[in-house]
């Protein structure tokens, strides 16, 4: 792990405010990582997403895979050169979304089998070649095939996953090649803590650059995350990032930040961005609404991205009526400034010592008026 | 017109170097347009755009008339603040769009009426009112409504639409009301330079502040476009801007510079780059081509964009076949990039004196194997 290292600089609490550094550059943490599925977070350029101060981007192995392929992403240079990015890349296993296709997978010790949503072509992934596969793709973090059961699941169904997810585990830190680039390990079990705990534990043993924390925010409640957190977080070894996967809202990430996390990814800022639903200091902004014909405000007046210094609401309400796709652009670009903006006023909050007052201050606030996935 | 200039700076046999003086910052002549038919150049920001070098803008009145409407438009500040453009911008009148509707106008005397495409509303332009919404969206160059039938026509019909393009083009500049904004008239007539001739005398005597071929490039072929121009444009008034509407190609615009012409727009950069297809100096590149699948080399490497500077054939193919709507704004920004940058190198041309070596150069070499429209 000689060219990634983490360094915590100052605690709060659980809370921690820290470094990672990689082959393409420091990462503040905690950190947010936007979502580039297939090599692109969808509808912005490197250079705009740049302009948002992200430092460390996702993307999707399982996509990647299907289409371009690894070996063509490797022949074109790797990730980086490929999506003309020049900062810190994550990648997942494929795992989660081969969990998401539910019919077209069969799981094994050895492995998973599924068809592509593309064009129905059987595919197999084991951890070897998910380690194999990200190893050609060439992101600074890579992470090991788990298994990642729907929650509610019966205790059986999650001490088997957790049993598989501790024997890939194994295997992806055997088969990992590149020294250039970390492995983060997987806990699963739940929101049983002593599963958890024993899968912590064994992972530990194995060995890993960081440790994530799946199977959260799968359909349980946001409190009963939040609760597991608390009593969870803090586990994790002190002297590794915390990866809490596929969360959240702003208010999640608070929570989390709280309970000692250090780096997120979430599609609700490039996803919400499309649909017209904008996060600000004042809470969620539904675009399509006529309540914006006229208005000449930004989305968020204490907002300096580049959509809040350039464009009123009405003309982004008009881009969103006219299906323009600058529409989607513009105001993903905003969500994911909002949501780097939140980061940073956490680490300097936690840098100044005043973290839990500023906690305080944006718990009372209207920016926890979050929009989820699905809501009007 | 006191906010408004046009100087010819040089001349090489009928083509002109010049400059537009407008409200919104100066426009090197010839110029080339890039279309923002609903107050947004399609996929592009105003900074991405900012980066070709473009200097003016059109914007489509009946577009904006119909959504969000000109009073909206106006109530935020007019276009330029509306679409974050600090540039110049110039309307169309709504006229070429309405004749475009076919079945859903009816044209008297009086004006043109018309049924919405976006609700069916009855909508009624009149010269008077095409003026007055443009006098509302506040473009630096408005256009006069006038009749444009398409090609081939018969006699009859084409005198017709010059009797009745004059009368309007009259009523047109009786109505128009703000002095920041400069006035073109619409030359009609078909491919008749006799009926050309007529219509032109006419608007000459009326006055406007610039001169457009309005029903070129409506089905005939380029040849003829080319043989009218050469016979044509050098008989509109020398001291005014010349603008040929809707042309064309890399070759037309190199044809109606030769002849003369000074101002173009054209959807052609923007429609091909959403298609993936790109225009380069060594001709039509079609993305989706599997030959590009591991082409680690640029869409084009005389080309210094941001697209060719950053991201390889083979990226911007899989954002292409992956429906990442990132692969029509990245070509849209090099094709807009690439008309900008022939317009400079015809400019540069003009002033050396050179521009008929560099013709004979550019249309000896690859770049005008060109891709219209529908072409696979």
């Amino acid at each position: 792990m000689g060219a990634f290292s983490f360094s915590v600089l100052r605690t709060c609490g659980a809370a921690r405010r820290g470094v990672l550094r990689t082959p393409h550059g420091a990462v503040d943490t905690p950190a947010f990582m936007p979502v580039g599925t297939r090599a692109a977070v969808k509808g912005l350029s490197p250079a705009q997403l740049a302009e948002t101060r992200t430092q460390i981007v996702l993307a999707n192995t399982y996509h990647l895979m299907l289409r371009p392929g690894a070996a063509a992403v490797e022949r074109l240079g790797g990730l980086h050169r490929f999506m003309g990015w020049g900062g810190a890349i994550l990648t997942d296993s494929g795992g989660f979304q081969v969990y998401s296709l539910d019919e077209l997978r069969r799981v094994d010790d050895d492995g998973v089998a599924f068809r592509s949503h593309l064009d129905g072509t059987p595919v197999r992934l084991t951890p070897e070649s998910a380690i194999q596969i990200q190893n050609q793709l060439g992101a600074d973090i890579v992470m090991v095939l788990d298994e990642c059961p729907a929650l509610p699941a019966e205790p059986g169904i999650m001490q088997d996953a957790v049993r598989r997810t501790v024997a890939w585990a194994r295997r992806c830190r055997a088969a990992h090649q590149r020294t250039d680039q970390a492995l983060y390990g997987i806990v699963q079990g739940g929101l049983d803590l002593e599963l958890r705990r024993a899968c912590l534990g064994q992972l530990v043993e194995i060995g890993f650059d960081g440790y994530a924390l799946g199977g959260l925010s799968v359909g349980e409640p946001p409190k009963e995350m939040y609760t597991f957190l608390e009593g969870f977080a803090g586990e994790l070894p002190a002297d590794r990032p915390r990866y809490l996967m596929g969360v959240g809202t702003p208010a999640d990430l608070v929570q989390a930040v709280t309970a000692g996390v250090d780096q997120f990814d979430c599609v609700l800022p490039t996803r919400n961005g499309r649909k017209g639903y904008a996060f600000t200091s004042a809470g969620t902004v539904r675009l399509r609404n006529a309540c914006h014909k006229l208005a000449p405000e930004p989305l968020d007046g204490a907002c300096d991205c580049y959509t809040c210094r350039s464009f009123s609401r009405g003309y982004l309400r008009h881009l969103f009526l006219s299906g323009e796709v600058l529409g989607g652009t513009l105001v993903s670009l905003h969500n994911i400034h909002f949501y780097q903006a939140l980061m940073r006023q956490m680490r300097a909050a936690l840098e100044g010592g005043t973290f839990d007052a500023w906690r305080r201050v944006f718990e009372g606030g209207p920016a926890t008026r979050d929009l989820k996935e699905g809501e009007p």
